[in-house]
């Protein structure tokens, strides 16, 4: 009681200071919402991407069309409201839609619900507070790690040029989780994140992740380092941990990108622990209003056992993106993976995990 | 045949006289509509709640970050069209969302798909006509006693704190529903609504939902008597009966509510008849641009069996609301629910079912 | 690696002429998106139609509220964007819901998820490219044969007078499909879509299915000609395929709609082949700002087994519409199916397959 008690009055005190920064704002006591303000001020964004997808490997070819190719479809609601003395409220309410199929009758093709996200809202959904201090965001969310690596990569990680197709995240959205953003101080970002898991009661670490990244930018130049960690269920140790090290230099006709990640851990249902470094490698190259984009990855794994040996394995991939407006694209990529010692890794796309080792995508966006 | 010729003679008859109310809004005959209305007028509502839940109990504690928990989160989409003649349509289509996690782990913490709402568009989602008669809404909507009932509790049937967590309504929406409301005659409202079950065959009657209320409203005060009423699958009996008397009082510093509510039945799928009285009351006292919530309620089981006497229980509650612009609030809210004989009530949020008898909740909501 | 080569060249190509065309509006290369182009733009549309629904047949009569009677509800978003050179791209994502109850009890009511389509953004979904050639669809859409059925139809596909009761399509949308249709010409409307299916891999054809639809329209006469097909998931041949010759002329007083659908094959998970004949004559009369639909539809089952003979079977439909605005409509529709040798065909609607041979339905339904 003591503790909530002192929350209370925390709370009270927050809500003076927010009161005195902006005294004009503060609507009547106790007044129903709706009586004093007509709703309004909620932007409607998203992308409709369709791709021909061809895809081949040791089973066969695989020619189909799907959605979000180049990154995955999606509907969203934001808005910001203007708290005043430098503060800004904020949410995000963002879903994931299949636009091709509503089912998937091919395993290597299985897509979730939403195709990008495993319920309606599924995406990034929260909501943020900003100020002098920094940002915070309350909600489900990218790992910040995850954020970085698609900057870091040439294909923005879509398409089948994706360096995703090797350097796994074990899930791209973190829930349940507060990030902490600082301001920017002489060209450093630094964020961290924290996502609880849904306990119903024991250890509130089940199944807690955790995440960080630590970013300096200036001008053509970026480099970057990333955390990323989930716990076990039993809470006492890490259960995946991904370690990234990357960034570019634009020198104008070209850009050029690196990127290291090493991934360790046991992950539930995994049968074995992992142990994996990946080393990427890649170009992109202004080319009128598109840019074309190629990567080498090298996949290390650093795991021996009996039946096998080490599964390394490596990507070779080239795309082209042409804006035909502000709001149109037109994206083609390839990309072949060469697997070592009966590795069975797949070239997909955001949307899909793909079926053969080499895949060819055609297709078009609307960005809305 | 008779009866359908009846009816569409009604239906002439009533198109008479709608285009006699509005003769220069009607489109020509047998035109397609898209031809002639280009779409357009459709306001997007909603709202964004991340909370911190902390639940104690006899399992434990459970550290959570949950949406929704000041009130569920919801998307909504509704319009309105003058008819003419003081006659209105509209509509509401409003779904819920999870906004933090899409899955649950724990049994005590279960939300369902769209957290408040088992599926898309669960939520309020009905077609309107208003007009001199009063309205009709028919799709699916609250009961009106649920409205009543979350107008009444000091925390707006939301937090910790909510009369809910004891006073429950086992489902807050009633649909396939009609609901007629009449216009208000000196200061009463009366409110009538049928929810149809969804029969295949045999008596229409099964699970079908009844709802009525009676309020009366002037000035500073407030007091309504609500019925709900659902049948079992059979159609012979109630299978559960919701009576509940309550009201308010604002004093100006200080609001006064208080409220009973009795629930008899025998619903299906519980091993034995329910009889419950529930007693709350409440105060909430505007505090700067927010306000201060409390609640005691007194739960009174009046059933006993062979092994376990009348699970009483009571609750005590304490919140603070505070709204830091129209759209953007931040509140914090307490409650402990104390059983006996073995009682099993938690304490919830609209939400989550809750996983101990003690929960304390901190967090922030933006309404767009 | 040649044929893919061949292919990034041609894009190179496309890119080039599409930059010829438009060479203004070109984004900076390389340049984000979001730096250059706000958001805006999308368009909100959809229908929210709740009616009375009571369906008589052997096992009893069933009353029910039903969302979805005329025409199902829906939500949709939609975008268009000019791209010069008389070139338009845009997209559409479309989801339906379930406006009177998530659940179904009934088997004779049973509704999809999403009850006019089985996911979110599960009807019409695609990114279209329009220009001199014609246009071009990508994504979820509706059989071409499907969109003339129902403008020939007078009850537009909806209601209880919907000719689909009898003439089934097994599945209005066609998923992963890619649509091409040309420019009118002295008249004439010619379409051709392909519908892929999901394979993993194995032959490509499995699942696939083909549409096309020859339309001559001039002024009151409109007469079709379209063809659906569907493969079996062995590939080897056609699981259904639907043949339909259609039209109306329009009189003014009085428009005269008439149709022949034959439908043949052998459907995945159905006992016996498929061979019926659907012979529709149906009117449309104007009054005042509604309109007054009747068809007669006889159902030839040319199909005879050991156990059964042919189950031929015949359906009335009477309807009237009134447009109380632009946006509000109301409308009621009966119709009855008269079964031969034991045939079960029900009345039903867009949302649900009905409990009886006979339908009355009294609704209102508002366009957004």
């Amino acid at each position: 009681m003591n503790k909530i008690l002192l929350v209370f009055a925390l709370l009270a005190a927050f809500a003076g200071i927010a009161a005195a920064q902006d005294p004009a704002s503060g609507p009547d006591p106790v007044a129903p919402k709706d009586a004093i303000a007509p709703r309004a001020g909620v932007t409607i964004y998203g992308r409709l991407d369709m791709g021909l997808v061809v895809d081949s490997g040791p089973a066969g070819r695989s020619v189909r069309l799907t959605g979000g190719v180049a990154k995955g479809n999606d509907l969203g609601f934001k808005g910001s409201e203007d708290l005043g003395g430098g503060y800004r409220a904020g949410f995000v309410a963002e879903t994931g839609y299949c636009a091709d199929s509503t089912t998937s009758s091919g395993s290597g093709t299985t897509s979730p619900p939403y195709c990008t996200g495993s319920n309606f809202m599924g995406r990034g959904t929260h909501v943020d507070l900003y100020g002098p201090f920094g940002g915070i965001n309350v909600g489900r969310q990218y790992p910040v790690g995850h954020s970085y690596l698609m900057l870091v990569d040439p294909f923005g990680g879509g398409t089948a040029g994706q360096v995703l197709n090797l350097a796994d995240v074990s899930g791209p959205y973190v829930s349940n989780a507060i990030r902490y953003m600082a301001p920017t101080l002489g060209g450093f970002n630094f964020a961290v994140e924290l996502g609880l898991g849904e306990p119903s009661h024991g250890s509130w670490a089940d199944g807690r992740e955790n995440g960080a990244s630590l970013i300096y930018g200036s001008g053509p130049a970026s480099v970057g380092l990333t955390l990323y960690e989930v716990r076990n269920s039993n809470g006492f140790e890490s259960a995946r941990r991904n370690v990234l090290l990357g960034g570019w230099y634009d020198f104008g006709v070209v850009k050029v990108h690196a990127m290291a990640q090493r991934s360790t851990g046991h992950p539930t249902g995994v049968a074995l622990p992992i142990d994996v470094l990946d080393l990427m490698a890649g170009l992109t190259v202004p080319a009128g209003a598109g840019k074309v984009m190629a990567t080498y990855t090298h996949h290390d794994d650093r795991t021996s056992f009996a039946d096998h040996g080490d599964q390394d394995a490596h990507q070779w991939a080239l795309g082209y993106l042409y804006w035909l407006t502000r709001r149109v694209s037109i994206y083609a990529a390839w990309a072949r993976i060469t697997n070592q010692n009966g590795g069975k890794l797949t070239v997909g796309n955001p949307s899909e995990h793909g079926t053969g080792n080499e895949s060819f995508n055609l297709g078009m966006a609307y960005d809305f």
